[in-house]
């Protein structure tokens, strides 16, 4: 059976922000028959998986395309690989059938064909919405639970910052945060999201990091006792000013610094005096380092969903075609919580 | 009983890189009579050292000022305060005696009447010549050991790096290492501390840090397969450099940044893309949050001394006049080990 199949790629390497034209929809006609023994599972895409690092992997070199597979730099012409939830169409591996569905490393495109070594997985409960399994459930999920249990090590009553809280993996750490027991604040682009975060997320306070002149002043006024934890995922100046008002022996988990993904020249200059006389740490990390306290984090946030004491953020746009402008959109503030791209129907 | 002392003050807030003639020496009458019940202990000084952090507390402002005790700032015109060690010339207080050997926070000056509340421990052993108590025994090992031991985390075979190499910190640091199995290189300011480094401490290799024009190349070149560990001394262009050569999960100890405590328009803009990507952590501390490790720190290093497989770098200027230049020498290179005045004779 022949089956068409549209897929994205970078036409060249993206060294700036990305533009949607700098993406291309090709069409093939791919086969369904697999080849027996060859392991492989042909998957129909529908929930795609949107994230900011993608774009240090469209850069013609960056010191980051050596560190992970993850990290690996994209070919032009050649589909974009990333996380996502689909069901299975055609099987050559024992486990999965026709019918299931899997989360894993798919593609920007509407079937993929998942090869051996690939990390696929059948979703273990149907209890939630699909998507709920890129998101929440999935890698942004795992990064906030990964980075605020394990690097910023809270203690009740501690005094939490989280920037792009609005964002995929802001608005979970902010979630866990407090419902760990924590005081946080969160900064976003806009007054919508600063809204959202206080009325329906529960932050105890937000602002609009766009409406503010001297940062390193905002957060004295926002935290007049000091930051006891910054989760970071924008690096750049906000980052020289949380380590500014960082309390004695504060964490910083550094998750991403998307402010300096578009921009080589956005860089962070913190004071290292206060790094070493405030005993802080700045620690990096992947949310795969984290893949062995999967069953921790699912069990909590499962818990959490259930109870309805944690809110699955969602921002889907619908069509293969709304890939480019949903990854460029990243770089602009344009989505709320987490991005992603439904390429069919369930 | 009257005593001429003689004391060094700034004479006004230093805000660059200081020069001697930001000191004056002053001379004053003192008592040696106590009150009796004030717990007072007059201490007749006999070696002090002399320290980089000094400066920060000589600016009018700093964030470091108020992260500690020993970072309070300093009063213009009066007496600096300052780790060293000394004999117990008359006592108020119990279990000290007069002609007791004592280590502690004694002042730049040639007798110090410590108050109670006061660091001031009597001295445990007469084994090692008393300057050992201010340098290899005294805070700049525990610096060492501290920062080595429990940030660094090292693993047998593991590639470290250290700055300042041939400073009081630095090479206690390096030489901790070798002795522990790593493979250890430092970078000095000269060629004579190159070779010390290499010749005599025992490090695999060293560099002069001044003839290199891209340190990111250099620390390349010497490290083909990269830094596990950086123990930073100096902050600034060093540090960015280490950043971009640090293998995964590599871990920065940050003791000090001193390029950047004389020019505040020095600062590192390490590439936090790598710090994410690679997982670094990066992290202060001051040698007193390790002071409950003393006892292991002194076992060890006691240890390491008595067999001669640590070799103690001391450099030691002479009079309480000599103390202007001994400190802004610091910020020249001028020193190789660690740099103390001896105030008076044994
Ligand atoms: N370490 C890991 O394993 C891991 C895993 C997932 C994600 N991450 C990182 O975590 C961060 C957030 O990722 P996400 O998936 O949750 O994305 P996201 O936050 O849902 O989307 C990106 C958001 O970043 C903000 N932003 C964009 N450009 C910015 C700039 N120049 N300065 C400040 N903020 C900017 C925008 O929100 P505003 O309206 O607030 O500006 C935007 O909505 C990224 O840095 C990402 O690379 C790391
Ligand atoms: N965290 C703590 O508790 C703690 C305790 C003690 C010391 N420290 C810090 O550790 C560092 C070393 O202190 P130390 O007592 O061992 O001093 P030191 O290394 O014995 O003396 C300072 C040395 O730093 C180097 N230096 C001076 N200016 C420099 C510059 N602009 N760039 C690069 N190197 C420069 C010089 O050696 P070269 O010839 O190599 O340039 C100089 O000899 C300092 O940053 C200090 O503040 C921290």
């Amino acid at each position: 059976m022949e089956i068409i199949n549209r897929s994205v790629a970078i036409k060249d390497h993206v060294e700036g922000a990305p533009e949607e034209s700098d993406f291309e929809l090709r069409t093939d006609v791919i086969t369904a028959e697999l080849t027996p023994g060859s392991n492989d599972v042909l998957v129909k895409n529908l929930y795609l998986s949107i994230d900011p690092y993608q774009l240090n992997r469209m850069k013609k070199y960056s010191s980051s395309h050596e560190t992970s597979n993850y990290a690996a730099p994209l070919v032009p012409g050649k589909t974009i690989d990333g996380y996502g939830v689909g069901r299975v169409v055609a099987s050559a591996k024992a486990g999965f059938e026709k019918g299931d569905l899997v989360a894993g490393v798919i593609g920007w495109e509407e079937y993929t064909l998942v090869h051996e070594g690939t990390m696929l997985n059948k979703l273990s409960t149907t209890e939630f919405p699909l998507s709920y399994h890129v998101g929440i459930l999935g890698f942004s999920g795992l990064t906030a639970y990964g980075g605020f249990y394990n690097l910023c090590k809270p203690k009740n009553g501690e005094k939490v910052f989280v920037s792009a809280a609005s964002g995929s993996v802001g608005n979970v750490v902010g979630q866990y945060a407090k419902l760990f027991g924590c005081y946080v604040i969160g900064c976003a682009g806009t007054k919508q999201k600063v809204e959202l975060l206080k009325n329906k997320l529960g932050f105890d306070d937000a602002f609009n990091y766009k409406e503010e002149s001297d940062l390193k002043s905002t957060l004295k006024r926002y935290f007049p006792d000091g930051i006891d934890i910054y989760f970071d995922n924008v690096g750049g100046e906000m980052l020289e000013a949380a380590v500014s008002n960082m309390n004695l022996f504060g964490r910083i988990a550094v998750c991403g610094v998307i402010s300096e993904y578009a921009d080589a020249k956005v860089r962070a200059s913190p004071n290292m005096l206060d790094v070493v006389y405030k005993r802080i740490t700045i620690q990096g990390f992947l949310a795969g380092d984290f893949i062995s306290q999967y069953a921790d984090f699912f069990a909590l946030t499962v818990g959490y969903l259930r109870s309805r004491k944690l809110h699955a953020l969602e921002d889907i746009s619908i069509g293969i075609e709304s890939i480019p402008s949903a990854f460029a959109g990243l770089f602009h503030g344009d989505n709320i919580g987490k991005k992603m791209v439904q390429v069919a129907e369930e």
